[in-house]
């Protein structure tokens, strides 16, 4: 477990961390979508992600001064070092499943990015008000999906339901919260997760009802992404992610 | 092997299918990319081709008049009615093979669409005046990553070199032409594929002498692509692209 030291950093990672994984998650979905026009889409998805990772590792850089850049900060950190919770790390699996990952993790970034386009720190805020345009239009896209599949026949409801049934336990750890939120919120800089919580709550709620579909109950959770501490999934995302930067003669020239 | 009777029907199939062959391939290497920002360039890569691919099954749909779909021309289609190119379907494997194969690809499709902006058909001219912008585009990106790796360090120079001459053997297959390119020519509809040939070879040929690489001599080539006979690669692909469309229940509503 490595956390930054500075708090600022750390947090930066954490939302930067959750963007590049599920960008991952997401281009693994390009070109298998059920629609061409889904492909399209879940490509632009995934592109979204990518573009506000890439703001929020270029300023994590600027705010470490250790000369690493954006890139560095994405491939050359080790499982321990990644901080995203570990929902947006596990896998597509069946569409459902999917569709649930990407279901939760909308929900929450409007709230996320809506609070932080008010931060105290002007290029959070900056960044915030992109990302919170994105996270809207997103959150569409994945429940429509949820809706247009908890609502349809019995069988895409009932693969629908396993999906949010095996996603829900990696949930609550987008809330996880320890001095480094406490100590940002207390300057204003950081968003009150407990207020984003209630608001993603809400969300949820309403979106399960209309696709008829059931919140689910499980009170095991899975956390420790936010200290480094993952599922087996991230082990076997980073080296793709990472192996051409780390291996490849050509890059570093 | 079921080549369409329809010639236009059969070239346009042609066409798109190498666009939405290409395309799966690229999403395969976004986030798998040696920096973000070619991870972010690779998507669009593989957007542009998406989009190329929906432009020509479209008009082929339309072409057909059997009431299939862009979607169903893409996913309920059999290895042997696929009519790409082999190059296309190859996978990724080192770096070195897949910008191997983009360059293949890429100096193929700038003189292919600047000759179809003056096809006969204006369907076809239009989506090639797209198609030649963006073609020339993408050629920029892989000639630039073929001569960085050529011309950088001596393990990136082999590696390279290893790509070119592991992709070679299913180039000429970009360039087979039976009646459905001869009818079509006579017509004024497609493009004259000696002429796109020979402007290729004087590319590839730049290129590598820039790259400091050489071309590639092997006299073996590997067709049959334009008339459904593929590499085991596609058979591999299909079902990865096709299986959500196939088996949801969720897509038939």
């Amino acid at each position: 477990m490595s956390l930054p030291e500075d708090p600022l950093l750390a947090y930066l990672l954490r939302l930067g961390d959750d963007n590049l994984i599920v960008a991952h998650r997401l281009s693994e979905l390009v070109s298998r979508m059920p629609e061409l026009e889904e492909d399209i889409t879940v490509a632009n998805l995934s592109l979204d992600h990518l573009g506000q990772a890439r703001l929020l590792y270029s300023y994590g850089a600027e705010v470490e001064g250790a000369g690493r850049g954006e890139d560095q900060l994405a491939m050359l950190r080790d499982e321990r070092d990644f901080l995203n919770a570990v929902l947006v790390e596990q896998p597509n699996g069946d569409f459902g499943h999917s569709m649930a990952r990407q279901l939760f993790v909308d929900a929450y970034q409007v709230p996320l990015y809506e609070a932080l386009v008010e931060s105290a720190d002007a290029t959070i805020a900056e960044i915030a008000q992109i990302g919170a345009k994105e996270a809207r239009y997103h959150l569409g896209h994945s429940s429509a999906w949820v809706i247009r599949l908890g609502d349809g026949t019995e069988e895409s409801h009932r693969r629908m339901q396993a999906g949010l049934d095996a996603l829900w336990p990696f949930t609550e750890d987008l809330f996880a919260a320890d001095h480094v939120e406490a100590q940002l919120q207390q300057s204003g800089v950081a968003a009150d997760l407990e207020n984003v919580h209630q608001r993603w709550v809400t969300t949820i709620t309403e979106v399960l009802n209309q696709a008829t579909l059931t919140l689910p109950v499980d009170e095991y959770q899975r956390g420790g992404g936010r200290i480094g501490v993952h599922t087996k999934h991230l082990g076997h995302l980073l080296p793709e992610m990472q192996n051409l930067y780390r291996t490849h003669p050509g890059v570093s020239w």
